[in-house]
């Protein structure tokens, strides 16, 4: 490639939400977006374009993410230094793990394939400090994540979730497949697990809020919750700290395998 | 106990040493020992004296901590309450497990027949956002824990500890018990365990900077470190943000049976 043309590479990131407002880009208030950009302008000297494969909210995690950074000059750096260059100029909370050249048709959102989220909610007896701002902090309460774990299983498959959509989200398609919907636990912390080939604005914080107040009683059956098409039906939006995007596949046979394991 | 009366009641707490400067009160600078006093103050509307199991470092965490808390108006506050409501003053970091009365002769620290730390270092290609400020990050690095934990195994047992003390730590015996040191690794962590009946002053973090500098082959041979009986034979002091108060035993079963555990 000579230099000076533009070149698109994929970079794999993770980062702790707990100080940005969200990954996208917005005045006023920091994003992971501007934070990258930034980075990647000060170790490139030459304007970067991202784009990020999702709009993660305020306050939510990344376990892996992928975005596509374009830039005149990146055609003359070595690919494999750049998620340790980068890192270098990039805060504690956000960091690149690896970087690959893509072609100019690629594009991190329209292109995958699939998306797993992680919501973990902490049922322990006293808080845990190590797990604050990281988890939805439940504890003292009791908790039936088998119940849960019922009621989520009522989502798999293909369904309009306007039920589990925000209300104030714009109009659209409300159709998606989720794949996989479990919950598990593993001492104080219960795991939500939803992957699908699309998610709607706050679905899986409104998914693990109606799991929660079914598992308490103050919500019944989620069939019916999903079969009502209204958001009025389900329960509370769950906090952002708990969420994680955890997973996005590119490739068929790793969603395939992703699916399978449970 | 008639109201009025000065009632021990020993806690059990949690917390996150990265905003404070250890353990101990000292002018001018946050401490774990301050804040929990300030929380218990506020509960208790009374003076109250906090006496800790350990004086641990600046940044150093604790998985479990013991202190006595005593106060004149403690014995009217139900105890079974007690963790709840000092949480509810006390920061996001700090975090009080349990509470239960003991005798007026207990001392958490003079009582306590061992304790176990944990030293965590992350050797993941590139630095875990989830893990800033939690592990000694040494991201990149390949580390043979194998022969961190052959390394380590020479230290178990009754010795002269000083090639293993801080050298401005105050004079005296030196002499301790390791019942325990190994060294594992899951995934991009190792984690290093150390159980003895006392501890000398940065002796964790020096075991850990010396084992990391016998894997990369800095230091050789951790039975002439320690014969040597100087601190200027052992490696470095690795970094306090690693480090875990991890268990502290006043019960010599539970000390035997993570002993044995291993």
């Amino acid at each position: 490639m000579p230099c000076g043309a533009t070149m698109k590479v994929l970079l794999e990131l993770r980062y702790v939400g707990e100080r940005y407002h969200g990954w996208q880009v917005q005045s006023g208030a920091p994003s992971v977006q501007k934070t990258l950009q930034d980075a990647a302008e000060m170790l490139l000297m030459c304007e970067c374009r991202i784009t990020g494969c999702s709009r993660t909210d305020a306050g939510v995690h990344a376990k892996q993410f992928f975005c596509t950074l374009e830039s005149e000059t990146l055609s003359r750096f070595p690919i494999e230094k750049l998620p340790c260059a980068l890192n270098h100029f990039l805060p504690w909370d956000v960091s690149v793990k690896s970087a690959k050249e893509v072609p100019e048709s690629f594009h991190p959102r329209y292109d995958a394939l699939g998306k797993a989220y992680e919501y973990l909610i902490f049922t322990g007896q006293s808080r845990d400090p190590f797990l604050y701002g990281r988890v939805w902090m439940l504890n003292g309460r009791k908790i039936d994540h088998q119940k849960m774990d019922e009621e989520a299983k009522k989502l798999l498959g293909i369904h309009d979730f306007s039920s589990f959509c925000a209300a104030g989200a714009k109009p659209g398609d409300r159709v998606r497949e989720i794949y996989l919907c479990d919950v598990s636990r593993e001492g104080d912390l219960i795991c939500l697990r939803v992957c699908a080939n699309g998610f709607l604005y706050n679905m899986v914080r409104i998914i693990a809020g109606t799991l929660y107040e079914c598992a308490v009683g103050t919500k019944s059956d989620c069939s019916e919750i999903l079969s009502g098409k209204n958001r009025a039906l389900s329960g509370r939006t769950a906090p952002a700290q708990g969420l994680y995007l955890s997973r996005v596949f590119y490739d068929a046979d790793a969603l395939r395998r992703y699916k399978d394991e449970k």
